[in-house]
């Protein structure tokens, strides 16, 4: 079967559970021992190892700590990783600190001056990402390096202080095994193009903003 | 101004950048002072301590990531977390290996016996379900995690191992500060209503699945 007949027969199947239709334990388990089958089907027949390109956008929580999520998780299998936080201001967050922990394994840079309300200095700023978008080329070309987090890099391109075509280049100069992870707002066409994967993070439902609750340690920064 | 005005003057004030209007550096810098006094009338206005309900829920991916980061950036103000994963499987992932670095600070459990296809067996599957969610409530309750991430606990109630009333009066019972996360396709309705923000992970780009790339350590674990 092709990727796409057993993606079709896999949601046909099901998750089981109670979602399943059947009512008898046999004939529940034949579905779930065809599903098993499909899903062994799928795995074999996904066999590619490949460095993705990887971007969280849009205007919902959880971009930059979906990327520290994939942080954790390849430092877990020994592998080394770099950070450049490209819009952060000069306070330490939480997860500068948590990193620590895994000593040199893990690389962390932040551009250090805020945002643009804080320099009030375009050119300061341009300076500034570009000086981050060195940094962040150095790690592209390591091939010691298993992922890369381009955090708010998206920022970065909406706001015109680097432009997408020297970020895509960039990009392209990585190893084939290298991960990259790009977050923030506005991810440009250009780079939806080039990337693997891309989820948009959509805000559904936000009464805390409402509530004058403010931005807490952990779950802020 | 209320609430709402300032998040209004601050979309007008805009970002900045090559964004703003102003060619000259004055008028520029005029600007992005207004915006910097806006920001700082937002902060003071959202004042409040609150431990809040996360909600990562839809198709894309970065949702159990965006839980794990959230936990990294905990772990680094130096708080507690316990993690309960509720439809992972036998097999380590990344992030609970990661996580050793950390020893006491976080407390990680899977329910240990992977999807439905695995087992076969609704009756297992809930009593499997039923032994995880018994732990997540003590966590909930300890008034010594200031974070409980409770891994596809959507997709446990999308297939009807446990009911929405009973998890959202289990997130009732945690002190006032704990901050919860629940991940997983399919977050049901009063869940949704019950949470201070809900994200949903929509998938607009995913070229990788037809290039038949495998699930990479890192990435998917």
């Amino acid at each position: 079967m092709s990727t796409n007949d057993l993606d079709q027969s896999a949601a046909e199947l099901g998750m089981g559970g109670k979602l399943a239709p059947e009512s008898d334990d046999a004939g529940y388990r034949k579905r779930m021992e065809r599903r098993q089958q499909v899903q062994k089907q799928r795995v074999e027949e996904r066999n590619k190892e490949k460095g993705l390109i990887l971007v969280f956008t849009g205007q919902g929580k959880g971009k930059t700590t979906a990327g520290l999520g994939l942080v954790l998780r390849t430092l877990g299998h020994g592998e080394r990783v770099a950070i450049v936080q490209f819009i952060k201001g000069g306070w330490e967050p939480g997860e500068a600190r948590a990193l620590k922990a895994f000593g040199d394994q893990v690389r962390w840079h932040a551009l250090g001056e805020g945002f643009t309300w804080e320099t009030q200095d375009r050119e300061r700023d341009q300076q500034l990402v570009e000086r981050a978008w060195q940094t962040a080329l150095e790690y592209l070309r390591d091939g010691a390096v298993k992922l890369v987090l381009l955090d708010e890099l998206n920022v970065a391109l909406k706001l015109g202080y680097i432009d997408a075509a020297t970020v895509i280049q960039g990009l392209k100069e990585r190893p084939t095994l290298t991960h990259v992870a790009v977050t923030g707002r506005g991810a440009p066409a250009e780079l939806v193009d080039a990337a693997d994967l891309v989820t948009e993070m959509t805000l559904i439902h936000h009464p805390f903003r409402e509530q004058g609750v403010k931005a807490q340690a952990g779950i802020e920064f």
